[in-house]
């Protein structure tokens, strides 16, 4: 009646996170709220830096007229030329202020870069398992999502990609650290990448772009860092957000970033522009981003999630979960005890721990758990996750 | 080589305003600033109301946790219930919070209600001269853009719109105060196009959903008040903004509204939800929800707009222009003398004043003037508006 039959489809099907959101609600009012364990939303908990608050009340303070109205498309020049300048540092390259777009977020960045570059029926390439919002995205503008499943390390495997690479191929997206694994993908990786994708554009006298989804970029531990994308593949284009860096991904703020060595750099970051606004962002919100350039340098204390992986790696492993242990972000992506995830997440729901299904990324048999919630909330679910592996 | 056809299409043919924009910048580039008068852009230069300040600097300080994280993707339910509650008073109809969904911006909102709404080759009408994005916003989510002539004032022609409409009809766009002539449609014509629509829908057995694009509905002129289009017609979708009301168009914050009498009323405002994140929005910016919900009754001092509108006005007059006086908004819709409508925007930029041309409207042989400028630019730009008339 109401709605368009695709829309119509996909509040049916919906995602398994809403659904599993929607369900823990229904659980949490029939039993009290403390008493489900909730490991669905990636959504952070741990308080911005102090500096965040700071930053925000001098913008709030800022006497100066004209600071709340429309910009250009692209955003902010003196936001847009720090963050260059950031990039240039970050990626040793030389990244100018036209090259970066203020978004509404990492999920904006990446509609407008599709925006910019999908023609009908043009192919998007990622990896299973995948942040399920990339079939949306691809679809959004045209586009004809081409799923590649990684191995059982949920690395790339290049043979399966080069499987699916076609002469529509226009983009291939890539997420590290990985939501919903918690894996990176290491330099020589990102080099193989980077040479198999320029060979493959050669090939077709076509560019295909990477699209290097990192909002969880500094969300990385052990000492571990993230290899340049832009040194990897010179038709890269970054989409990312302050969402973690800073935990405000209410206040949806993000860049896009067109690699300065990309083919059609010029018309690519006017295409984004353009993107941006005939989509109805039109800007990113102004005053946050005056409050995000003062704080490049800035990121969350990580160590609460650090902990709290190593609690939760070590109550599932001596529970008997197989997993590995994530390196980034904060996500856990373990096998399935039994090999059916949806009955093993309803199984963890009789014990009052809501997680995800792997089928919701693209790969069965595996179930997702958040751990961006206290360590009293993990404690108190480890009977629970031992109960259940015993069936 | 980077972009779409698409995007690189509507890159070359861009928008008039956008054109007209960059020429302008290379003028004052050349002979300063202060000597160039520039009418293009609608970006309101009255700063906010002095509680708007107060509440922002409030928000800021604000000492709980939580506060800019992810909510559900329709926006704080606290900010929803509190635009219902107004709603209701100001339509005198019962909204409740399930028909309010925060958007960035009143362009987010359409850009949400058309995802929500249009299946493919659907058709959307809007009536010339049009706000020109809404070619972009129905093409983006695969739709058909129907233009539909308005009538020598500018009013609505239902003998026209009857020639369009077909099986295909999805939605119908109206904006009123209008962007860009100022003309309101009156209690009258709105209930004639709502009868009419009634009439369309069940004939087809499908309901054409009226989809209000309202803006500018504070900033009229003469003690107008503008009628309620939900008293108008059942299926009625609101899509506004405080981008005006409190000069804020760059914090990108706005609501989408369901009619409590739409036909699917549920399935739509959960659709608009689904669209708000699939399209990358997720939720409109956290900071800016709870500034703006406390500020509902508030509205920026439309005296100045007023008064340029007055003296605009008079200046046109004297020098023999043809127009009609704007009842709200703030723009001049004059006819372009001569009648052809870039050979008067060419003649009128020897004379350093920028103006926008009718055909980037949808309707050749007139220009665009904003008046959100001060005084003194209308004043200092009335020789040369006198001296173009004359050839």
């Amino acid at each position: 009646m109401g709605v368009s039959v695709r829309i119509k489809t996909a509040l049916e099907t919906s995602s398994w996170i809403r659904r599993m959101f929607e369900e823990g609600a229904e659980l949490k009012a029939r039993l009290g709220p403390e008493r489900v364990f909730d490991f669905t939303l990636g959504n952070p908990d741990v308080e911005p830096p102090a500096r965040f608050k700071e930053e925000l009340i001098a913008a709030a303070q800022d006497p100066r007229p004209g600071l709340h109205v429309y910009m250009s498309n692209a955003g902010l020049p003196e936001v847009r030329r720090l963050l260059a300048q950031h990039l240039s540092r970050l990626h040793q390259m030389s990244f100018q202020t036209d090259d970066i777009i203020l978004t509404c977020g990492a999920a904006g960045g990446l509609n407008v870069l599709l925006k910019a570059l999908l023609d009908p029926a043009d192919e998007v390439v990622f990896f299973a398992p995948y942040f399920p919002e990339y079939h949306f995205y691809t679809d959004n503008h045209g586009g004809v999502p081409r799923v590649v499943e990684t191995d059982e390390a949920f690395q790339l495997d290049l043979n399966r990609l080069e499987a699916v690479l076609s002469p529509r191929t226009r983009a291939v997206i890539i997420n590290s650290p990985n939501n919903p694994t918690g894996r990176i993908y290491d330099a020589e990786t990102l080099k193989e990448l980077g040479k198999f994708l320029t060979h493959h554009s050669g090939r077709h006298g076509r560019p295909v772009y990477l699209l290097a989804d990192e909002p969880y970029r500094r969300l990385v531990y052990d000492g571990l860092t993230l290899p340049s994308i832009f040194a990897a593949y010179p038709n890269t284009l970054l989409a990312t957000s302050f969402s973690k860096d800073l935990s405000i991904p209410g206040e949806r703020v993000g860049y896009v970033a067109v690699s300065p060595r990309a083919a059609g750099r010029g018309e690519l970051s006017a295409g984004a522009v353009l993107a941006n606004r005939i989509l109805g962002f039109v800007n990113a919100p102004a005053l946050m981003q005056r409050v995000v350039a003062r704080l490049l340098e800035v990121s969350v204390d990580i160590s609460p999630y650090a902990q709290r992986r190593d609690l939760f790696c070590d109550l599932l492993t001596q529970a008997g979960y197989d997993f590995l242990k994530p390196q980034g972000a904060f996500y856990l992506f373990p096998k399935a005890p039994g090999g059916d995830d949806l009955a093993f997440v309803s199984r963890l729901k009789e014990e009052n721990i809501l997680a995800v299904p792997g089928r919701g990324f693209g790969r069965p048999g595996y179930f997702r758990l958040a751990f961006c919630v206290p360590e009293a909330v993990i404690q108190a679910a480890a009977p629970g996750f031992t109960r259940a592996i015993r069936g």
